[in-house]
C-alpha cells in the first residue's frame, strides 16, 4: 500500500536553523533607526529584544545551533509529518504530486510555536521576567503563551480587537496557558488610549497591536518584546520546517518543483522555502517559490519596496520592505494572520532579486479550497493556510492542463478548529460544499 | 537526549482488530429483543446495522481483519504517537512513569474516527446510501461526517440540544464535512415531536438522540443507524489504539502497571485496555484497568448490573449492563461524551468478573487536571479526557507516597480546542491555574 505520511524520528530534528543571509546574492539594506536616521545598532535593538535574538537578527552565519532545551521542547510535536495529498490529487484529477508539511499538529495548531519556544528561552536565559507581544488570528499569542508557561515568564498579549471579539475561544486558549490577553487598542498604553479617544470603536490592526506591545516593553521593568513574524530571527527559527521537509522529500524520492505557502509577515513562508531556496541559490536547482497573499492585503504583489515602519505608531525601526504603508487598513477578512502591511527585509530582497513569486487570491477562492481540502484530506485548515491550498490547487490544475507531473509542496501552517466562526459565515455560499 | 514520542510507521498499522470476546472467561448474557423477549437474532439486528457489523457484534473470532480501504484511510492520522509525559511527571514530582496515547491527532481531534471509517465503509459496501447517528460532545458526529464524506454517504446527526447550543463550532465542523446536524429532540421524528410537545425546552440527552437516530434509520429507505460506543463492534474497531500502544510500550521498554481511560460508553476505554487485558487473561500479567467516570454519571461505579435499553424511548435491544437507568438525567457537565447511562455488554461483564476498576471524579478535579496537563504537556485535553488525566494524577501521587516507580498508561482520547467554552466557564475557579 502507498505511504501517506513521511515521518522522521526525534533524533532527526535538525540541530541548527538555516540562516539564508549567509547565502543571499544581495543582502538587504540595513534597518534604520528613525531617531538618528542611521543604521540601527545591536545595542539599540537590544532595548526591545533579547541580546541573543539581536545577534541572530544581524548574523551572517549559515547555521545557528538550536539550544538543547528548545530542541527538547520541539519533541512535543516535532518532527511534523510530510504528507502526500493523494485524495486531493484524485479530487483534482491532476498528474501533479502534492505534498504538504503538516505544521497543524503542534499543541496550539500552528507553526508559531517553533519561534515562540526559542524566543521565550533566550529571554529567560538573559534574566528577562516579562514579555509582551501582539496577535492577530491568535495563533502567535497562543504559542507565546505556552512558551512563557514553560519558562515561567509573564506574558501580555495585545490582540487585535476585531479578532478578540470574533474569536472568543482564542482568548480562552491563551488564558488556559496563563497568558494575559487584552483587546487592542487598549487602555493599557498611551498609544492605545490616544486611539480610543479618537475612535472608541477602533477595531484595531496588527500594526496597532505591535505599537502597544512595544510601548509596554520599553516602559516596564525587565520586559522585552517578541514578534511572531517579519524579522530575520523569527524567520530563522521557522526554517526548521523546511529543513525537515528537505529530508522528508528525499525519503519520498522527490525534489519540489514549486514550494508554496501563505504570506502574512513571512514566517511560515520563509520557514518552508529558505532551505529549498538555498539549493537554487547555491546549486542552480530549478524550483519556484510562491507566496500566496489575500487580495485584501497584497503587499508583495502590489506593494512598493521602500523603508517603512513595522507598526502603526512608528515605534519600530525602519525596515526596507515591500509595503502597503504602515497606515494601510485591510478589509476584515477571516485570515487575520495575513493582514499585515509589510513583507520584511529578507523576503523583500529575495523577491526583488527574482527568487520569489507572489499572487493575491480572493477570500471566496481560498475558503472553497479549504473546504475541498477538508473533504479530501480530513483536516480543516486555518483561514491563513487556505491561501496556500488555493495556490496549490491553481498549480495542480495548470499541471493537469499541460499534462506535467509536477511536484508541489505546500505548508499547512495550521488547522482551523479555533476559526470555525470564519467557516460558519462562509458555509452557505460555498461553491465546493455540495 | 530523551525520547518523548514513540512513533510507528504506516506499515506497522495493525492488520486486524482484537476481539476480546474470544478470550473472556465468561461471555456476557445475550442481547434481548424486547418485542419477543428472546435472544436478539442477527437478522433482527441487521434492520439497524450493516450486516458485516452485526457479524462482528456476534463474533467470537480473536482477530478480525481490517479492510485495506479502511487501513489506507487510517494513514491520514495513524499510527498515533505514544508520548512520555516527562513534564507532567516533573510537575507532580512522581517516580511514576507516565505514558499517554495521543488520539487527539486525528483530523477531528479524537479517537472516534477509528470506528467511523469502518462503519461508513461496511455500510457503503452493502449498498446503504444514508446513515443516521447521534452525538453528545460532537466528537462522534464530526467523525461520522468525515467518514460519510469519504464514502459518499448521506448523514443525519442528532445532536443533544444542550451541546448543540453550547458548542456552536461543532455544528460548523460537521457541516464543513457535509453532514446534516439537528438539535435533539427535533421535529424530524415522532419521538422527538412527542418530547417537544411535553416540554418545548427539553435539553436532550444522548439516549434521546439515539432514539431519534434509530427511528429515522428504521423508517427511511436504504438507511442504517451507526453508534459511536457501547456496542461490541464499536469497541472492536477501537482496539487499534491498544494494539499500537502495545507495540510502542515494547519499544519504550515497559509494560504498563495501570491502564487508564475515561468512560462514557466504553469506546476509548476498551480501545486502549482490551489488547493489554488479553495479557492478563491469557498470561496472568499483573496490570490494572481503571475507568474514570464523572461523578455526575457513574454507571460502573454506582450503577446496577441488569438488562436495560440503550436509548430513552426503548427502541434498542435490551443490553445486559451496568446502568443508571435509561431515563437517568445526568447533570449538565461539560464532558458531554460521558453523559451516557450504561456501560455496555463487554465492559460490564469484565467489570463483574473483577478485571476492571472504576472511579468517579468531580468536574472541578478533572478541569484542574486538564489545565495542569495543558501547562506541562502543551495539549488542551477534551473535557472527557481530563477524567483520564485526573485518575492518572491520583495514581501518580499515590506512587509518590509509596515511592513506587509504577508505569502508568492513559489514553488521551481527544483535544479540547472545540470545547473552549467549557474551559472558559471553568477558568476563574481553577485551583491549579495560577
Amino acid at each position: 500500500m502507498k505511504t501517506k505520511k513521511i515521518l522522521l524520528n526525534e533524533n532527526q530534528i535538525p540541530r541548527c536553523w538555516y540562516n539564508i543571509a549567509a547565502d543571499m546574492p544581495n543582502l538587504p539594506q540595513p534597518l534604520i533607526n528613525p531617531q538618528t536616521s542611521k543604521e540601527l545598532t545591536k545595542e539599540q535593538m537590544s532595548m526591545l529584544f533579547a541580546k541573543e535574538l539581536v545577534e541572530q537578527e544581524f548574523s551572517r552565519e549559515r547555521w545557528i545551533e538550536i539550544p538543547d532545551v528548545v530542541r527538547d521542547l520541539y519533541k512535543q510535536y516535532r518532527p511534523t509529518p510530510l504528507v502526500r495529498a493523494y485524495d486531493l490529487e484524485r479530487a483534482l484529477d491532476t498528474p501533479a504530486k502534492i505534498f504538504f508539511k503538516n505544521e497543524s499538529v503542534s499543541p496550539v495548531g500552528s507553526h508559531k510555536l517553533n519561534s515562540a519556544l526559542a524566543q521565550a528561552y533566550y529571554n529567560k536565559m538573559e534574566g528577562i521576567t516579562k514579555l509582551t507581544t501582539e496577535t492577530g488570528a491568535g495563533q502567535w499569542g497562543s504559542a507565546m503563551s505556552i512558551a512563557c508557561q514553560y519558562f515561567g515568564l509573564d506574558l501580555n498579549v495585545f490582540m487585535v480587537r476585531q479578532s478578540f471579539e470574533q474569536k472568543p475561544y482564542r482568548k480562552v486558549v491563551i488564558g488556559s496557558y496563563g497568558g494575559k490577553v487584552h483587546a487592542s487598542p487598549s487602555n493599557l498604553t498611551q498609544y492605545g488610549r490616544k486611539l480610543l479617544e479618537e475612535d472608541p470603536l477602533n477595531r484595531g490592526s496588527l500594526s496597532i497591536a505591535i505599537s502597544e506591545a512595544v510601548e509596554m516593553a520599553v516602559t516596564e521593568k525587565n520586559t522585552r518584546y517578541t514578534l511572531g513574524s517579519v524579522l530575520n530571527h523569527v524567520l530563522l527559527h521557522q526554517t526548521i520546517i523546511g529543513l525537515e521537509a528537505e529530508m522528508q522529500m528525499e525519503i519520498a524520492g522527490y525534489f519540489p518543483d514549486k514550494v508554496i505557502a501563505c504570506f502574512g509577515g513571512g514566517s511560515n513562508f520563509s520557514g518552508i522555502s529558505f532551505p529549498f531556496l538555498r539549493h537554487r541559490i547555491l546549486n542552480g536547482k530549478e524550483v519556484k517559490f510562491i507566496a500566496a497573499e489575500p487580495e485584501a492585503c497584497p503587499k508583495l504583489t502590489k506593494g512598493e519596496l521602500r523603508y517603512d515602519y513595522g507598526d502603526s505608531a512608528g515605534m519600530t525601526p525602519l525596515i526596507p520592505m515591500y509595503t502597503l504603508g504602515n497606515d494601510f487598513k485591510p478589509e476584515q477578512i477571516h485570515a487575520a494572520g495575513l493582514r499585515y502591511h509589510g513583507g520584511g527585509q529578507l523576503v523583500s530582497q529575495l523577491k526583488k532579486d527574482g527568487f520569489i513569486d507572489s499572487l493575491a487570491i480572493s477570500q471566496d477562492e481560498t475558503f472553497a479550497a479549504g473546504l475541498l481540502f477538508a473533504k479530501t484530506e480530513g483536516i480543516i485548515p486555518a483561514p491563513e493556510s487556505t491561501h496556500a491550498i488555493a495556490a496549490t490547487i491553481r498549480e495542480a490544475l495548470k499541471a493537469k492542463e499541460s499534462g506535467k507531473s509536477e511536484v508541489l509542496l505546500f505548508n499547512l501552517s495550521g488547522h482551523g478548529l479555533l476559526d470555525m466562526s470564519a467557516y460558519e459565515s462562509y458555509l452557505p455560499g460555498a461553491s465546493l460544499l455540495k
